[in-house]
């Protein structure tokens, strides 16, 4: 049983390109939105208080893949399903599923870190903190 | 031996986020162009004349599967190395690698198609045009 | 008395810029979204339709100011409150003042046009139609 | 004798809208990278390193004012033309003059602070150091 939580957009006119369709990098504009939205709806905080208490400044992406299944248009609203498919030691599955009422628009798998950052400015990827974790389930 | 068009980005302020690295769907929105770029540099013509000429009105993604390997921030220089990796009947998989000087940024592998319209609204795979394939050789 | 429409805005983590508040284009974003939302809440229809039926394609800006009066960031919840100030032969001007709860964030004049599309492609003001106008009252 | 910077633009398909042309936001976009550019240009160190000099954060806007004067779509070269009309004790105004080669695209005029942060996270307008506006000579 995995935690399944709900983010709602709708596409407005400059969303959509001269084809009339939404651009698709909105798409990926809207799963980061839903992404955080999860851990919102989960309890985690603003990700500039896990800073101080966890050094977790967010979750950048490692890897996405994404099919574009149907083609979305300004007026339509969407419903993105989004969850975690898989926790790993330092990185985790995120799953996001986009609705249109019951037609899929669009899914996508992403592999995401919780990253600290170093005294130079780079960041690395944390173990998986169990308190997000937990608060997750 | 495929051809490799370099499209040209410098990250912005607004490309980036509170974690003051680019914000990953700036990323798509770069490739996006580098797409475009490619064709035009092969010489094919913009999008709303081939509607005319051959019913194409663009290549939509299908399918992309990214890979972000190092962060980038405001100031850095990127470019990106597009090529087509493999021709289909109705597809193509575009190659695209986000390069600053010598260090690999993000890689990623679409998959597209040459759209037509139907009288509905919908579009709709085409047969990859010869003409087009012939272009970019 | 005239109407008034409100439209409601999530503020994101990628709305955000290096400094940890709205990066201002996306204001605008929101605002163009809102500009369009208030003529669907008045009963008009989707542009496609009116270039059918009116000729009109959309409806461009020709003239914006705006003032930022307070910062936001993510997690922000925003409402935008839109009406039209004045009709005029060709445009009109729409006003646009975002709220965080009682605390006025950002407002903005929009002089904007009814616009129709000549032959060659390029646009033009139609005169403001009545049907529009009265359906916004 | 004010100094001109002139930050170029590629406008893209992705930039347009389903009427075929820039949406307008994305004008502000090249305009606050152009803001940035002219500064960069001058010799202005990165907002991060005068954070730390300074306590500059960067140049956020409290008023803009843009007449669109011509239309722009995907193909075109834009050239910003980047100058500080006004340098005020706590602000200066920055004025962008967008141009297709000889034409007019759009014009805009920006009232830009030097902003710090106090400890509680919010910005405030700093005098305006003399070391950034003796370098915008």
């Amino acid at each position: 049983m995995t935690r399944t939580v709900v983010y709602q957009v709708r596409v407005e006119f400059g969303d959509c390109d001269p084809a009339r369709i939404v651009w698709f990098p909105n798409f990926f504009r809207w799963i980061d939105a839903a992404s955080r939205h999860f851990f919102v709806e989960c309890g985690v905080p603003p990700w500039h208080e896990t800073e101080q208490a966890l050094g977790v400044i967010g979750t950048p992406l490692v890897d996405t893949h994404a099919k574009f299944v149907k083609t979305a248009s300004y007026g339509d609203l969407l419903r993105i399903h989004t969850s975690v498919a898989e926790w790993r030691g330092k990185s985790f599955i995120q799953r996001h599923r986009v609705m249109r009422e019951d037609t899929l628009v669009m899914e996508c798998d992403e592999v995401r870190i919780f990253a600290g950052r170093r005294a130079d400015g780079s960041i690395f990827a944390l173990e998986v903190p169990g308190a997000i974790r937990d608060a997750c389930r």
